[in-house]
């Protein structure tokens, strides 16, 4: 049974949901005789050093709910990563506040801080249940069928490939759409469901579980155009070559790296540019545009998968069950039954915890540039009930005759003729 | 009395309510007993002159309503701008299709190629109705209180602000949004309706009305940052220097123009990327990020304001009554009536063809780095009947008293009188 205070935090990069499962964790609780307050920290596990708590049990109910409306994590995220030094320090203030519970919502970064946090708590011998929340629009989380804040992202992505397919029809030329996702290609695989008509794009799809070649893209986009007179194109911002290196690395001399020694993907247009600028310049393609979702992807108001927003709430409430029923710390995971719904479960920290899970390899197609029918099978449920607005077109069998080419036509008719002749023989 | 058959067409950049004016054309015209049919040509003037013509009259009503509700011109379209040997192609398909009256939607560019036409229709003794139905997000014709397709791009641009000021709130650091607009600034100025709380962003908005100093930028940067620890910027595609010179020519040696002579801003990630790089080098603000909105701010699925496709429509179906009224030439004009009622006008085509409206100077504020007052009262009503979806934030008042920092209160107090007494001296 939980007891007295609990404490709930995120971590790492924001999500359209992830307010929905610090809500999920206050609902719940609050459901429970024995629980006192819900503390929430402000910017994850670097506001429990400043102990920079709110006492999120005072909320009103009607702001809970409008506060999981609202995309990005609404207490603040951090990327630190706590050592045993820092550790020590949060046990203080958790001892300090009498917190024997800690809930932190994230991703492998988050559940890895988690784990860290464990173990120090074991060796210290301080009494500390530990649950991991898992979300992350990467979608990269061992075990999970999917992760919280994905389905969302991907709707925003699909949402954005289906008005740009749109577009590049309306102003035929060669378009670039450049999506998040370091080493997993989940988010850019999604652009797919953006396709409707036969003809739609995205043409193609680029994932960093595949080597990218410079020469191999060049030659399909020139392929698509020449074929259908435009192309339009996903590609996920980590894509790199045969031996790792970012294919953004290419272009820039100096890149920022992070604290995890990661090069800087997000928040530039540098990778976009590089592509477009390789395809003017090994084609005669003259409208050549390229850009970069950027932040959108994990923040734009108003494009949330109903689906992950209900999830997104259960894992959070499926945390404070879990540890209500005597579990002292673990992963809430999510798994698919059936056709489309799911289950969740308690799965060991260790097992998600500074992994990254990857897309399978049935899922992309054998030249390495789309997804095959079993990811889409895959992605659709996740992208809503309602799914995607719908996108219509005039129909093409209404085409009036030409009435002036009619006239000119027998000269183009004996051209063709000869042509066929000639390609006879 | 309109006539027998009429023709439709859209040029320049999409939007996502241009089809409804398409749709408002073809509706309105089926009401009219003399009018046979409704041509719509693919891809502007260009498509005329290849006879690359529908039977939009064919079209069943769902189907008619489905396309008006995606986004991005359905017909195609085109940035050719005829010519008088051009025009005389034109009008040999004309004839052929026995067609007397041309609808053109478009912005200050597709007025323009209307004018021309007419004028050139004139000259050659051809019985030709011009009409020109507005639309652009750039919002920049002249006349018109607001353009069709601006209120659903200030609406994607508003509700991107938003998502990423909670996201920049969450991960504080400077957050640079580079958004469409060559002359003129109302859509990045619409950035400013993404604020609720007293401290949200865009803190800085910058419009290409004002003459861009790179300095009084990163000291504005620098300002903000230091006052609330994080900083949003939203800037216009189209910023330049004293000279005119945009921005963005600073960084790259290359750039591409267009059939105008215009430098491209679109479709690169350039301008984020110099701005961004400017505060690196300038500050030692450690988290810098830049996005470049691009495309799917005119064309993303899901985001139009219900203002802008009902007036979208309307622009349509009053271009029909129009020329059924019996008037030859014109552009319909959009003008605001009472609090935020619409009525629409027949205004000359000189009027609006080939100029271009910029915000005017009492939406800026004098240091030229946000919008007014008034500006709000004139956006607003455009985002929609909705508004965007609402923004909550947990209740500040319910911060947790610190236990620890309590603790060691006294030396800080120390700490503080001593500076106090420093400072007084």
């Amino acid at each position: 049974m939980l007891q007295g205070k609990i404490l709930v935090a995120q971590g790492g990069g924001p999500t359209a949901v992830i307010n929905q499962s610090v809500v999920g964790v206050v609902q719940e609780a609050k459901k429970l005789a024995g629980v006192t307050n819900v503390y929430g920290a402000l910017h994850g596990v670097s506001g429990i050093l400043k102990e920079d708590f709110l006492d999120l049990s005072l909320e009103s109910n009607a702001n809970l709910e409008a506060v999981a409306a609202t995309p990005c994590a609404a207490l603040g995220s951090t990327r630190d990563k706590p050592d045993t030094a820092y550790c020590k320090e949060i046990f203080k203030v958790l001892k300090a506040h009498k917190i024997g519970t800690f809930y932190y919502i994230g991703g492998n970064d988050s559940s890895d801080a988690l784990h860290t946090l464990g173990e120090e708590a074991r060796k210290a011998k301080y009494a500390l249940n530990c649950i991991h929340i898992p979300k992350t629009i990467d979608n990269d989380l061992m075990i999970n069928d999917h992760t919280p804040g994905y389905p969302s992202a991907a709707k925003f992505v699909a949402s954005a490939f289906a008005g740009v397919n749109q577009d590049n029809a309306a102003l035929p030329g060669v378009y670039v759409g450049v999506v998040m996702g370091r080493h997993a290609g989940f988010l850019t695989a999604a652009s797919a469901a953006a396709r409707r008509f036969e003809t739609d794009g995205p043409h193609l799809i680029y994932c960093p579980e595949r080597t990218f070649d410079m020469d191999a893209f060049t030659a399909d986009v020139k392929e698509i155009y020449n074929r259908i007179g435009r192309c339009v194109v996903a590609v996920s911002e980590g894509i790199h070559d045969s031996e790792g290196a970012p294919i953004v690395t290419k272009l820039a001399k100096e890149v920022e790296k992070d604290a995890h020694g990661n090069v800087q993907l997000s928040g530039t247009g540098a990778l976009a540019d590089l592509l477009t600028g390789q395809i003017k310049q090994k084609s005669d393609i003259k409208r050549v545009r390229g850009d970069t979702f950027g932040y959108l992807q994990r923040s734009f108001l108003g494009c949330v998968s109903d689906v992950d927003a209900s999830e997104a709430r259960a894992v959070g409430e499926k945390a404070v069950l879990f540890a209500n029923a005597g579990n002292r710390k673990g992963t809430v995971t999510i798994h698919r039954v059936g056709k489309y719904a799911v289950e969740y479960r308690l799965s060991p920290l260790e097992a998600v915890a500074g992994k990254t899970k990857v897309m399978a390899d049935e899922f992309i197609n054998e030249a390495g540039n789309d997804v095959t029918g079993r990811f889409m099978r895959y992605v659709k449920p996740l992208l809503g009930t309602g799914g995607l607005p719908p996108v219509a077109r005039f129909d093409p069998a209404n085409t009036v005759g030409k009435v002036l080419a009619k006239k000119k036509a027998p000269a183009k008719k004996k051209a063709l003729a000869k042509k066929k002749k000639q390609a006879r023989s």
